[in-house]
């Protein structure tokens, strides 16, 4: 016996129960495609991530790439590993057939890939941001610019990677000083180093797409100057063909924590006789069109955190009934035999968390993902913008609730193994080190912060907030009906009061002008609304549960599992909504603490 | 210009004004020493870590031990390490004159040690363990056993170990199996494995002196069977000399997460002819002696919990001193210049947190090492019973409160360096993972649970509860003439009558004899108790805070670190006292939550 990589059941929970997937097979778009289409999808995804990540995961962590000055080396195993990914065709899952995608919803393929991040988050980041990298160019790029690339990085020939941060500029993109030269043929020529980009180099793939943010010459400062490059590291000849090595190279791989098999790099575009690139779109319009691309980016951050939290809590669940250890404290008979861990009340305790935690994150992320495709395929219009609102208002707490509580689910599946989950033997202590960089890329949980409190909330006369508040006391309305959810459903209410406290509180200094204030404890706000909106996110698990148990003849895995689900969402709202009433006080305070710590206090 | 390993001017703080450790000279035992001796043992320890440990710290991580399945070998580095420290000394620092010791109070031999924990704690670790086996055998040993191993152990020439846990058998040890034979000649033969044994083979010291728990043939089963013994690596010959090889071998070595300089080991006793092993002190009273011994070992836990969150804190407050990034909310210019990282408001609230964390904790562990002191050497009898009695109780929180709390200050000094923090450019990463294993070890975050609530709150009529609550409530009417400590004194107030109303609840539930319920949210009665320890803790430093701004001619530095003091105690009764209203809520309701989550409904 070994642990489940994701617990299947409970996928199609979420799949077939609380989003209807189903349903969207009335849609143009997934007209082909059916609940056995969908399963085949999930089944495909298992099987790879089991055949060709699960066996390399540890000793991908144990032999990170190396640079000898020249090369990057990696070892052998992840490209068969990613080769297997790109053959079944799982990097374009969602797209369309016309660029050799599935056109699965994302909703599906989103719980597809999954497996992979759970089997292999590492090896699998070559994938996933070579997908972001195509989604960019598809949506901003013109004509020729899609049919030399696109079709390409989907079908993973090459892979793509996301050029941002410079040493001197991570956060702050505003002061990136990467310069662009126009030449003659209309192309650009990039001088500058960048830092942190993931997937840099390697030797996967047969050419590798760099999106990067650079300065034309003479452009305007700050975010109003950036502009978007296409910058290949080889230059493609007039058939198409791969030839020249274009002047982009490493300087050297950063060695993180985790993630160890993700090349991070340090890249130097133009030592010599500058790096060939072509603009995407309009000049300084680059920021923008990143940032479409980023808030995708978030949701796949919140994706993958939340699949690590997931993946570790059925891996402390397994262990927990196999290992047994001591007795309850009102048995004092030391030759009674021992029970297993997951009889202890506190190792209780630390799955539920883990499982309130991680599928609550989990779900919110499928409904982000739900989202996407509604904005995009849903036939009703008034939806469409309806989902769209919502989607973009949300992208902070879909990033950041799984990148903050997901690294917690991870450092609680520790503790359930004690010693032995502080070892290699386990995987748990690598998902822990692997989880601990979400909250810090794709933009860090105060960077979310600032464009929750500071731009989302307000802007567009608060339409996302009222729009968010509003789904979430419909879904209220639903619960009322049934008396196992009032518990819940009033926990719910009054979190959501805490919210609403603290929301106007902010808003008003906002209005004065008190800027730097109101936006001091910006991450506690997002705290709040994130827990409101996960708690949403159980209540809506807990209707679907209570539905489900009205049902006749369910056997008793079955009302096993729904149980389990209520008994999760009310340890939430129980252990968890509690403490929105603590951060809202503190909110309404503007609390000036921290703001007024002098630094020569410290 | 480089981070300094802890700031001095905060331990002379905690030594000279919070805990007087002056006064302790005119004690008999301290009667040759003076603050110029104490500040000489800092600076010695200070010079040790910095010449011959924070030179090998990222070399020691990244080299981890290797066993070639005959000899454990080590980089040759932590050798001359670990010699420096036994030839300054330092190991037997607080020890007696006769033991080779320095005689120093224990709150000034601790402070000192923080500096090779701060330097390199895995390094650390041989001698730290190495000085608590010699404790354990010097309170329970016989003369001849004392004049045997201890000096040799307090000199660094031999090397101790506690080999407790069994592979089946970590938390739970009343399950032990290892078996003892008598031999006729009164000595043992030990037969079983260990395993989780930190320094269990190595290459620094000449033998190895494991005390080991066992059972003798016959003994009755669970705790009342275990036996304690001295098992040595090589048996000593009739002069005292290592002569052969005794009957204990190596197996194994597990690769830990962070820690990874100090060899973590199953041993074998007994493949062959049996472990020559001696009793120590009485037949079937090992476990009691151990736990006398643990108790130091668990303050000593806290104190590495606490010096590594102190020391990342450091780290990150001169990174984020030293890095710009990024501008004020309020400023949209971008052609102005960047601000340094600490003048974000989030920075702040970080570095505050992790300062109020660290800081706290660390104070707790020098109370906690001045209480040991007082127990042993307070000239009033009355007053040596109270320190014994207010330390028995307060260890499980000085224990858990810093391993809880410390890698959480950790995980924000990572956040503070944003990506470079994840990355082995930097420490912090580092103490992070290391510190990981605090929480773990010497009985974890749960079983630390069990011993407040299930044993140490209702023993001897609650005398430990009684004498804890009466001295935070001493401190409250000190404070409470102090202008400026009226927000703190009534936040504690609050904090102190949440956890009174807890208490209450749960001491009912305990005499109607409700154990499993009682105990099964133990864990959150701990964190309720150790913040209001800290919160006291925190008092006591603003109360040594304010006295000292009432001084004439206080410089600006003067000025700024008391005033520092001040808003970090104000932080601690801001953002985390308020939590405890949750938190004693939660109990008060004899949450079943958890304890009721039936293991099929996962």
């Amino acid at each position: 016996m070994t642990a489940p990589l994701l617990s299947r059941r409970d996928i199609e929970f979420y799949l077939y129960e609380v989003f209807q997937a189903e349903d969207l097979t009335s849609r143009a778009r997934y007209s082909d495609h059916n609940r056995e289409s969908f399963d085949a999808a999930l089944d495909l995804a298992e099987k790879i991530a089991v055949d060709h990540f699960l066996p390399i995961r540890k000793k991908v962590d144990r032999n990170p790439p190396e640079f000898d000055g020249e090369r990057v080396r990696l070892i052998p195993d992840i490209k068969a590993a990613y080769e297997a990914v790109a053959e079944a065709g799982l990097i374009a899952a969602d797209q369309d057939y016309s660029m050799g995608g599935m056109q699965l919803p994302p909703v599906v393929s989103a719980s597809a890939t999954a497996y992979l991040t759970a089997a292999g988050s590492t090896t699998n980041g070559y994938h996933a941001l070579t997908a972001a990298n195509a989604s960019l160019l598809e949506a901003h790029g013109d004509e020729e610019q899609i049919a030399t690339w696109v079709p390409r990085l989907r079908s993973g020939e090459f892979a793509g990677t996301m050029a941002l941060s410079e040493p001197h500029a991570g956060s702050s993109l505003s002061d990136i000083t990467t310069k662009a030269v126009l030449q003659s043929d209309g192309s650009y020529r990039l001088y500058g180093s960048k830092i942190w980009i993931s997937g840099g180099d390697q030797e996967l793939s047969s050419n590798i797409v760099h999106a990067v943010l650079a300065r034309i010459e003479g452009a305007p400062p700050g975010v109003p100057g950036i502009s978007l490059f296409i910058c290949p590291k080889f230059l493609l000849d007039e058939s198409g063909q791969v030839s020249r090595r274009n002047d982009v190279h490493l300087t050297g791989l950063f060695h993180k924590m985790g993630g160890r098999g993700h090349t991070s790099t340090a890249l130097n575009f133009g030592e010599r006789e500058g790096a060939v690139a072509f603009l995407v779109g309009q000049p300084n319009a680059g920021l923008g069109y990143m940032f479409h691309m980023m808030n995708e980016a978030r949701v796949m951050v919140g994706m993958m955190a939340a699949t690590l939290a997931l993946t570790g809590f059925q891996y402390a669940l397994w262990y927990a009934r196999e290992r047994t250890q001591g007795r309850l404290p009102s048995n004092k008979n030391p030759l009674s035999a021992p029970v297993a861990l997951i009889d202890h009340a506190d190792v209780r305790r630390m799955l539920l968390a883990q499982k309130a935690y991680a599928e609550g994150a989990f779900s919110l992320c499928l409904f982000a993902s739900q989202l996407v495709d509604d904005a995009r395929t849903h036939p009703d219009s008034e939806q469409r913008e309806w989902a769209h609102d919502l989607l973009d208002f949300l992208t902070p707490i879909v990033k950041t609730f799984p990148s903050e509580f997901g690294p917690r689910a991870n450092d609680l599946a520790i503790q359930v193994l004690g010693g032995a989950g502080y070892t290699d033997e386990h995987p748990v202590e690598m998902m822990y080190r692997d989880n601990r960089l979400n909250p810090i890329h794709e933009g860090t949980t105060g960077i979310q912060a600032l464009d929750l409190l500071g731009r989302k909330l307000t802007e567009k006369k608060m339409r996302g907030y009222i729009t968010c508040v509003g789904a979430m006391e419909r879904e209220q309305i639903k619960a009322s009906k049934w008396e196992s959810l009032l518990e819940m459903d009033m926990a719910l209410g009054s979190a959501l009061g805490h919210l609403k406290r603290a929301t106007e509180a902010l808003v008003s200094a906002l209005n004065e002008e008190n800027t730097d204030l109101a936006l001091a404890n910006a991450p506690v706000y997002l705290q709040l609304f994130g827990h409101v909106v996960v708690g949403w996110m159980w209540l809506r698990q807990g209707r679907a549960a209570v539905e489900a148990l009205q049902g006749a003849d369910l056997d008793q895995t079955e009302e096993a599992f729904y149980r389990g689900k209520l008994q999760a969402m009310n340890y939430f709202g129980r252990w968890e909504l509690p403490q929105t009433a603590v951060w809202s006080d503190l909110l309404c305070s503007l609390d000036a603490t921290p703001l007024e710590m002098d630094p020569d206090w410290f």
